[in-house]
């Protein structure tokens, strides 16, 4: 019986967990990191702001696991060379940048990293997970010897994919499939 | 006796705009553009919010002022070369991004930008100003022939910028001399 009402309890515990986040993740989308407001969830779910506090330690904490939900990861692609690899994975990336979610709401996270640690540890870990595909096809045509050893991993990301954020956010200059090749071409030279 | 009186009265509303210019910037470069707060600034120059409002007729308004002092457009370089003119530039720019008060700043304004049409335009002409030079060395390389004359200015300005606002907000990654020499070995080829 102890462990039926313990379940009862869990169970009752997961929904309205479940509850905040929804409502945390709509204020997320719609508002930013900035406009997320613990008093408006407490509000609009009707749960009180000490059951808030108590699933989560601080607003940081909620808003973490809010913004876990805000993109998957894409998957690795193995087309046979760098160039395929980076054309697919920079497909998926314009087509996330000018429609998904998480790209309105990322640069309230940037400005939200800048003061705050929480999130900018957050921000990092969201970073590093979008950017592990990258990470890999550069390693694998390292270790082919597609693009030289010595060259750094890091850099080669930073060239192929900082165009595109910087058309998404700074310039706003349309990403179409012309602007993929112009980019891959330039970049990565054959031969 | 009229006109002494306006004069004096200009002065005292040019002083007035001053102080609340210079509080603004302050909270600006502090908390960001979406920290900046109408009641913070009555409440710390002793200034009326009636009378900020008659200044400037929205928070947006008032906002645009205060970044414009966020910093100054870098000078035109004549070095003889593309890969020269843009070393210059692209030092001068990888400085500014670890030191300059735009820099942590600037996060906060692409997110108001989001969903504020006022922020939008005040970010738009703020990023032609900075990017300007970028524009005339990509320009003037293509009317000598240095570059192709087909391709895009935008597009040489996104891949040469591009990653150091990358490594700057996103990546986190140092940006130092090596890593300006390599970007631009890598997507200026000589010949």
């Amino acid at each position: 019986m102890v462990t039926r009402s313990t379940r009862g309890d869990d169970k009752r515990v997961e929904r309205s967990k479940a509850k905040l986040l929804a409502e945390t993740y709509r204020q997320l989308v719609k508002n930013g990191i900035g406009g997320v407001s613990i008093d408006e969830i407490a509000r609009i779910t009707g749960i009180s702001k000490t059951t808030i506090y108590r699933h989560w330690p601080s607003r940081s904490a909620l808003l973490i696991d809010a913004c876990s939900r805000l993109g998957s990861v894409p998957e690795l692609p193995d087309t046979g060379s760098l160039k395929g690899d980076v054309r697919v994975l920079l497909t998926q990336l314009a087509d996330q940048l000018q429609t998904a979610n998480w790209s309105s709401v990322y640069p309230s996270i940037l400005d939200a990293a800048e003061r705050d640690r929480e999130v900018a540890t957050l921000q990092a870990a969201l970073h590093r997970a979008f950017m592990t595909p990258f990470e890999e096809v550069v390693q694998r045509a390292k270790a082919k010897g597609e693009i030289s050893r010595l060259s750094s991993s890091g850099d080669w990301v930073a060239v192929l994919v900082g165009p595109f954020f910087y058309c998404r956010w700074f310039s706003k200059q349309k990403i179409d499939k012309g602007f993929i090749n112009r980019v891959i071409d330039l970049i990565i030279r054959e031969g």
